[in-house]
């Protein structure tokens, strides 16, 4: 059986001139019938497992040096990181997060000090929200430090997925957007997970997801079929001196975007929220309607790109 | 907050010079209480998760670029040799598999053709074994190519652990041992999930688990305090042309090592076998004595070293 060379002879040949939307789409059409469809299987925040025992949710989120975090990130919080993105999944969902294990792949160079940092940052956020780290592996590779963390949670009463949203539903955002990395929201946040449990609870809220790749990039996964998001530039809450374009097209927010069904109830939603969580913004920053009727004052979201793992 | 550096600044401060076995022991004690005991957490083939609802195992492996395969692992039997680890730990505490995921951190010259025959072996090994891929993710690693996938399965009617073997216990494996890697069982193999089932009901049988790193090196996990294997070189079922220092020594023979309780019952548990795997051996190859009690025949387990993850 001969095999295709595992590093492509031309760029044309590679994954990367695929790019990371068409390789996903390859990844499913390759798994073929392995791969169940959202929310059972691929495609949004976890995968929703069914048994006759109840729901589980299932998430898995790498950390990888010289991507998620560099020699400015304290090894603590870096160790944190890999536990909280993985959080901010199961928030997405309103779920509640129950165990955690880590596959390290790491060059045997990796200084011991920075390690124990490291796992004592991520032991200290396990603490705080009550995920054991049950199981794991270390693997050697050259050169790279690799830390691969997989979530399992429980479902909420309602698990609020991507899809459901409808036209003319509004859209909101929790917190703020923009500059994540400057300004080191990318590894001091707090995954929300109080604030997607209470969403979930409302039943006008249609769909959810968490912003991590930029809102440009990740609203498309709200958006029906047919429909459009029209986003309203002033509206959007920016992090502290962000730009609209940085607010648009940022990575690792870790905030939670989603769509309110119109109506009476918005109004009641607002308020209750500002008596839940006083201290957080949940900002309307537009509405979804139809497509090609994106009023021309809304925000040209295709101008905006978010973050590209593959590059 | 200041931080330690990534990369140690001396051969002696890095966890190459901890060392696998030292720096696991390391890994647990930073995580303190955010890492249960096993088999609840960290240190057996699974970790075994009780809810109310039941009992659910997760393991963890990954397939590293010239680490667990290279250029001469076609890459349909690569992808497949992910799913074939994991499945080895669900078959060594008796459980069954139901889902994965599959996050992957891979330079963005990886050949499109090779990984499309990487996920489509993948998806085979899935379908195979009823085990549906519903997540993942993907992530930018210059130079390497690392697929890390998670498994949950269901534990059977009883979940057979690595502790509970007591001195006296018969020790046996399945199937024979040594030279993986030059046979090209090392992606080959089926993981033993049938046999795994069949011996967790089997009350005699006291403790199991796979053997990946080298029988030598992975049968202390089996030996309990106060006790030592005394293993027979005669007794060693060998793969072809595998030396006793191979059979040994060398890694991922994903074979079952147990431990069965002395009496009346082992001879109908070898019958039994033999009705029910006619054509996959079960060898006893020696016992547990007291430590000490060794007797100068046996091999000196001591002097054998198995796979070293961190060299």
């Amino acid at each position: 059986m001969k095999s295709a060379p595992l590093f492509a002879p031309s760029r044309r040949a590679s994954v990367g001139a695929l790019g990371e939307v068409a390789l996903i789409a390859s990844l499913r059409r390759w798994l073929g019938s392995a791969a169940p469809r959202p929310p059972a299987g691929i495609g949004d925040d976890c995968a929703v497992l069914r048994s006759p025992r109840g729901r589980l949710l299932v998430t898995v989120d790498p950390l990888v040096h010289g991507v998620h975090f560099d020699h400015r990130t304290p090894a603590r919080a870096a160790g944190a990181k890999l536990l909280k993105r993985n959080l901010s999944d199961i928030a997405a969902m309103g779920g509640i997060p129950k165990a955690a294990v880590v596959a390290l792949a790491l060059d045997d160079r990796v200084s011991a000090a920075w390690l124990a940092g490291f796992y004592r940052g991520l032991a200290a956020e396990s603490r705080r929200h009550g995920v054991p780290i049950v199981g794991g592996d270390v693997t050697r590779l050259p050169g790279a430090f690799v830390a691969t963390l997989t979530l399992l949670g429980e479902a909420g009463p309602r698990v609020v997925t991507r899809t459901g949203s409808r036209i003319g539903d509004w859209i909101y955002v929790t917190g703020s957007l923009g500059r994540s990395l400057p300004t080191g929201h990318h590894h001091s946040f707090q995954p929300r997970l109080t604030e997607g449990a209470w969403l979930a609870r409302r039943p006008e809220v249609r769909a959810m997801m968490d912003v991590s790749d930029g809102l440009a990039k990740d609203l498309p996964a709200l958006t029906p079929r047919g429909a459009a998001p029209a986003i309203y530039a002033a509206l959007l809450p920016r992090r502290a001196r962000a730009s609209v374009a940085e607010a648009l097209g940022d990575g690792e927010d870790y905030e939670l975007v989603l769509t309110v069904a119109a109506g009476k109830r918005r109004p009641a939603l607002e308020a209750a929220w500002r008596r839940a969580f006083p201290r957080t913004r949940l900002t309307c920053i537009g509405r979804l309607v139809r497509a090609g009727a994106v009023p021309p004052d809304a925000v040209p979201l295709g101008e905006f790109h978010g973050y590209e793992h593959l590059r």
